[in-house]
């Protein structure tokens, strides 16, 4: 799959003029679009409805937002999250926002992009429990608003194919961009975006070495070819005292999908952005705020014991990493008329 | 308490402009406001936040959205609902739209209005899971964009109450309307809004006796003063048939609140509008299509066996009874910085 890169500086679709207007003042990056998924308004509001509708689970209960709630920080502000039937998983959900920059999806990187990541829980049992994508298809066909859709935004007969239902939600997703936090209106020009404590947080950030991976537009490190992904162990540096408090090395990552030993406990590296917004923090979303966070980074993976004051001035730093986010209509989606689509 | 009327050609508020605008060929009617919970935008916008916010129950995962789905037909399509832990309910979830209209809430009218209606779920420990109300205040307390909120709308400190809480809600809630139908039209004069089928049906409906119970504007009753419920005994013709296939007396409607035999299988009689959007059907969600739930109809409140003509034309004409849907803003829910609320 080849990718295009999308200046977002250049207008292109009117959906995105808003999310252009308001990173005005934030530093120029790009979005990755897939050559073979290039974006539409038809297609981004047809990706919107399949990820708010709870129809694309087996019960009806679990949406892409039941887990990624664009309403807030793009997750679910849970150690891991909760599919159908009550089933819990092992991961804390990875932020649907910005998802856009990161070269791969899943903390494993098993996903090479936002495709192939859409196709991914919807058959799994314990998150959206489909039998089988054929099944999710044969579901979706059922909706008739949806048949037309998919015919308008792929332009043929038998377009309601389960590659293309996960096209239309990565388009969506690739609308989900927040930036213009006061760290990139700082970054702009505006010396009073952060205050004195998130500079000085900045330059700790950058001096003690959290950098080294929270780097680039993303704070998830440099901007690989989309699929190749940078990965780090976590954690670096053994320590009995916090695998025994948090059991961090219980997952094995990478290792899980590879099986290949020197693959155990690598973990993609997320984004900082919203960061004060996705608690509880890591994979298996052990710690619950946001400087005990910073506290085990710098122990784990820099191997340092920061400062009281340190780990003050860093979250305040990481707290101007919130950004703004595009107004967004709710959807209406398109009904079947007179039955429910849903098994039991 | 005490209600006042609310002339919905009056505007009153922005927010119901758009509403309004919309209802300009339907036939006029009122939506009741008590008058100690007067309508505001700010109330509202606080009230949709909270609809929408599955903080709301004990494990993040439940929102009043989650059984009340304003993105399609106002509840789940499901037999019954799901709340927190997969836990399933017994009753099928009535629509949130045009809920404003009714007297009563719930399947057996336990809740004499929106507000108290509102407190229910939050602590049902099948739905949201929330031990006591206190700890749902205690929760949101912790959220400092809803404390903010709070103090504007409701004008004074300490007030995030339940009560409040309740009221923010219903007041969105009341702004839930879905008119302006085919039906709508064909009655403000527009003769061709519905086919000829449905009005076929339309007249089917009357003569049959349907609309001796489905009258008046939402087609769930006589407008009687708010709190005081319009009830019919279903099924009222003993059928063993039916009873076998589809089990509706094993609950007692009315009885389970009471414990006063006459009240034994009466239920709050439903609005028919956008009915085709909220199969399957009855308290029980029994019936999965629509045709059937007429015949079942017929046959358990009028002792009649309706024609698959007349099946059909009736089913027209409840089709035409789908209304149009205010656009709404997905809302951004306040955060809490740095840390998560939920308590796993």
């Amino acid at each position: 799959m080849k990718f295009a890169i999308l200046p977002i500086f250049i207008p292109f679709i009117s959906i995105f003029l808003n999310l252009i207007v308001s990173q005005a003042s934030s530093k120029p990056t790009a979005i990755p679009i897939p050559s073979d998924n290039p974006m539409s308004a038809d297609k981004i509001e047809l990706g919107k409805q399949l990820f708010f509708d709870a129809r694309l689970s087996k019960n009806g209960t679990v949406s892409c937002s039941s887990c990624h709630n664009v309403m807030s920080g793009g997750e679910d502000n849970r150690t891991a999250s909760v599919g159908i039937e009550g089933k819990v998983g092992t991961r804390s959900s990875p932020t649907v926002w910005n998802a856009a920059f990161q070269s791969v999806m899943f903390w494993d990187g098993r996903a090479k992009d936002l495709e192939t990541q859409a196709k991914g829980p919807l058959t799994n049992p314990i998150e959206m429990g489909m039998p089988n994508h054929d099944f999710v298809v044969q579901r979706i066909k059922q909706i008739p608003g949806y048949v037309s859709s998919f015919e308008k935004v792929f332009k043929s007969k038998d377009s309601l194919t389960i590659d293309n239902l996960a096209k239309a939600i990565a388009a969506y997703e690739r609308t989900l961009i927040s930036m213009n936090s006061p760290y990139d209106k700082f970054i702009a020009g505006n010396k009073s975006a952060l205050t004195s404590e998130a500079q000085k947080g900045f330059e700790t950030f950058k001096s003690v070495g959290c950098i080294s991976c929270h780097s680039g537009t993303n704070f998830s490190g440099p901007t690989l070819p989309q699929g190749i992904a940078f990965f780090q162990k976590f954690p670096m540096i053994p320590n009995q005292d916090l695998e025994q408090k948090y059991n961090f090395s219980a997952d094995g990552g990478k290792f899980q999908v590879t099986k290949i030993e020197s693959d155990r406990n690598l973990f993609r590296v997320p984004t900082l952005r919203n960061i004060a917004l996705t608690a509880p923090y890591f994979h298996n979303g052990a710690v619950k705020d946001l400087n005990e966070a910073i506290r085990v980074m710098a122990k784990l993976q820099l191997g340092k014991d920061l400062s009281a004051n340190d780990v003050k001035s860093i979250s305040s730093f990481l707290k101007s990493l919130t950004g703004e986010f595009p107004k967004q209509a709710l959807p209406q989606l398109p009904p079947s008329i007179g039955n429910s689509v849903i098994t039991e």
